[in-house]
C-alpha cells in the first residue's frame, strides 16, 4: 500500500530566479541553488519544498501547460526501489484512478510516474536514488 | 523567521465523499472523517494533509474560486502563537511580499492569514491551538 506520506511540494513559477529570491530572501528559507540550475529544492520537514519552471513541470507530468488545466503544483510521493513505484501504479489502477504518466526511467535517474486524484490533483511517485528516505520515510536531501 | 515547514496541504475537492473515498479507499489512508464533516484530514509524515471544497477553500483564502484564478491548492504554515502568525506577516510587508488576507480570528478558534508568493501560490499561516506541534515543528492530529 502507499504510505500516508508527501516527499515533495513542487510548485510551478514563471521565474525561478524571482521565485528563489522569495523562498531565500524573503522567508530566509536555504537552498542550494546556483545560477543556471533548472530547479531549486529547499529542505523542509522531513519532506522538500520544489520550484520549478511552469511549462517544465507541466511537461513533466505530461499534462497541458495552460492555466486553465494546469493548477502549477505537484505532490510526490517517493517510495524505496522502482518496484514499490509499480506496485503503487497497481493499486490505483486496481481502484480506477486516472493514471496521467506510467511510471518510466526519467532523465534524472530515477524512474517515476504520475496519477491523479478525482479533481485532477497531480501526485508523482518516484523513486530517486539519490535522495534517502529515512526509517520514517521521510526526505532527506543530499 | 518563518521556519521551513509546511504543517498542511489542502487540496479544494467537488465532492468530498468522493475524495475521501479515493484517499481513503484507494490510497488506504487513514481519515478520521465523519459523513457531513465539512473537511477531512489525513496524518501524514509530520504534516496534514486535508481535503475541502473548492469553493469552501477559495472562500477562506478570500480569492475568487473561478478555476482560472484559484489552483485549488493551499499550503499551510503552523506556528504556536498568534504573535507568531504576526511576525510572520510583518516579514512578508517588509519583503515586498504580496498579503492576500492579513491575519484575523478564525471561525475554527485559531488564527491566521494569507499570503501568495510571486506566482499566486497561496500560504496560510496559522495558529492552531487544537494542533500541537512537536519539537521539530512537525504537526500532530489530535
Amino acid at each position: 500500500m502507499m504510505e500516508p506520506r508527501i516527499s515533495l511540494v513542487t510548485l510551478g513559477v514563471r521565474s525561478l530566479r524571482r521565485s528563489v529570491r522569495f523562498y531565500r530572501d524573503v522567508l530566509g528559507w536555504t537552498t542550494n541553488y546556483a545560477e543556471g540550475d533548472p530547479i531549486a529544492f529547499y529542505q523542509l520537514n522531513g519532506m522538500v519544498l520544489g520550484l520549478f519552471g511552469h511549462e517544465a513541470l507541466a511537461k513533466d507530468a505530461r499534462v497541458s501547460p495552460r492555466r486553465r488545466g494546469f493548477r502549477g503544483v505537484t505532490l510526490a510521493h517517493n517510495v524505496r526501489s522502482r518496484r514499490a513505484v509499480d506496485e503503487v501504479f497497481v493499486q490505483i489502477r486496481r481502484g480506477g484512478g486516472t493514471i496521467v504518466k506510467p511510471p518510466e526511467v526519467a532523465e534524472w535517474g530515477g524512474y517515476s510516474g504520475y496519477f491523479a486524484d478525482p479533481d485532477g490533483h497531480l501526485w508523482e511517485v518516484a523513486h530517486n536514488p539519490g535522495w534517502k528516505l529515512d526509517k520514517r520515510g521521510a526526505v532527506v536531501l543530499p
